[in-house]
């Protein structure tokens, strides 16, 4: 199976999940379920809510026992994409091919349509589904919470947008991005690993793997930022460049970035040696992080 | 002791603490903490988080057991404020005497001091203290998120802005108010009763106290936007009228609206009866909540 069948497998069971989470009773604003569901159910990646679903089965667990979980992250990320593209912070209008949020419902529904996905996620994680015991359930919370709050992507985020423009050196970038992208990669990676077993040195394995392919993604996607067109992107290319934001490519060159992506793509692939279950697609799919062209 | 020195003894205790949560690790982007610490340890009532430890004391609880959720309540609080106060939402400039968040620290650092400060409601209430059994944090993190989201407040918020100028009737009122303000507070005093008791009789009487007095308070504070002066509100006063907002007195007019604050506040202290701990404060502060001039 190639990473891409894969994604497209653990897609099809995200999306469906995801679909039927946010498909609520009619009593509830339409606009905002309307842009709930534009942010949230477009054709993203689904890499974070994948590798929840991957880590889990690298453990020994079964995929159906993290599948809200993931859906959970998958909101989590829709709300940060939402409240990244707003005017206000990078302005962006092009989201995965589409207007953004905010330009197809207006600023104040966008805003509330992030607010309301990031609530909807503590509410699925958190939510009775007698597969999990609350202690997981918990963990889980404390998790998702961790990774999105001040150590995570909103103080990534910030940094990023208090950064513009100033100078910044390599240490700068990596805290900036180990916050904005990595946390959430991470506790994806970790979470999936919480659910599908107790044995903590797979959990640790699986988190360490989470924290590599996530710098390897985030170089990958600077390299993509500098070489792409507008059409490949699906989003507004070169972007980074016009803010004046710091990325790998701008301060080591694209051949060392590339190099020290597959470096942690490859250090994310040692850590799997550790699981007890299938671990085909993880190692995959570092490779494919660093080799994809879009 | 008066509802006044009881809210500030309980103020005391939550402001130490809401400090104490918001002093973190000079890691974190400054500009981003002093946003958040400005807009959740300014001088608000904390209605909200008395309310909590007040239900806990009342079903028999001790108030340090739900100090964190409390502090928590209070961080939704004032996310919810940061964002409703934005120029694509309420455009409000003052809150609280103050500039509000944005007019301070600009739109960016507003919108993710609020996002912040939301993240930070569920890493409080989750996070192992030592007091409460993983079974009650999950029940308080579901009171929580359940709260804000879709059957909360950012689905009252919606549904309020969706509402600006078209013609409102009163169940319409009263179906926004109770997501929008009701939500939180019938789970502040859910939540305390949680923390403090096993006994699901007295938590109900306790939610339905909430209930009640989230009500009574709403249709008080519509009476005071329309009577009080901007120095008194500490807000701009009028601002529903400005934007052509519903508000109870506009639609059943300032006495009738007043006897049916009266009502519900004396409806909140009749649920009290079931309770086993000290509900004097609960009883006075429903009815200074329908007295209050400011």
């Amino acid at each position: 199976v190639t990473v891409e069948d894969q994604l497209k497998t653990y897609g099809i069971a995200i999306d469906s999940r995801l679909d039927n989470l946010l498909t609520v009773e009619s009593s509830f604003p339409s606009e905002l379920i309307s842009a709930m569901r534009y942010a949230c159910l477009s054709s993203g990646k689904r890499l974070r809510p994948a590798l929840c679903l991957a880590a889990c089965e690298a453990v020994g667990g079964r995929t159906e026992d993290a599948l809200d979980a993931a859906c959970a992250i998958e909101m989590v990320h829709s709300f940060s994409l939402i409240h990244d593209d707003l005017p206000a912070l990078d302005d962006d209008d092009l989201r995965r091919g589409r207007p953004t949020c905010h330009i197809e419902f207006g600023e104040a529904i966008a805003i509330l349509a992030g607010d309301g996905l990031f609530s909807m996620a503590f509410e699925t994680v958190s939510r009775p589904n007698g597969l999990l015991s609350d202690a997981i359930q918990l963990r889980c919370v404390r998790l998702l919470s961790g990774s999105t709050g001040l150590s995570g992507l909103v103080s990534g985020e910030a940094a990023d947008i208090l950064a513009e423009g100033k100078p910044t050196d390599l240490a700068a970038l990596e805290a900036i991005h180990s916050r904005k992208t990595g946390a959430l990669i991470r506790a994806s990676c970790e979470i999936g690993a919480v659910i599908g077993t107790h044995d903590e040195s797979q959990i640790e394995a699986m988190r360490e793997y989470g924290e590599m392919v996530g710098v390897a993604f985030q170089i990958a996607d600077d390299i993509l930022d500098e070489t792409s067109t507008k059409e490949h992107l699906g989003k507004t290319a070169g972007a980074d460049q016009t803010r004046m934001k710091a990325t790998y490519p701008r301060l080591m060159g694209i051949e060392a970035s590339q190099a020290k992506a597959n470096e942690h793509a490859q250090a994310a692939i040692s850590k799997l040696k550790k699981l007890k279950g299938p671990v085909e697609f993880l190692e995959n799919l570092a490779r494919f992080t660093v080799s994809r062209t879009r």
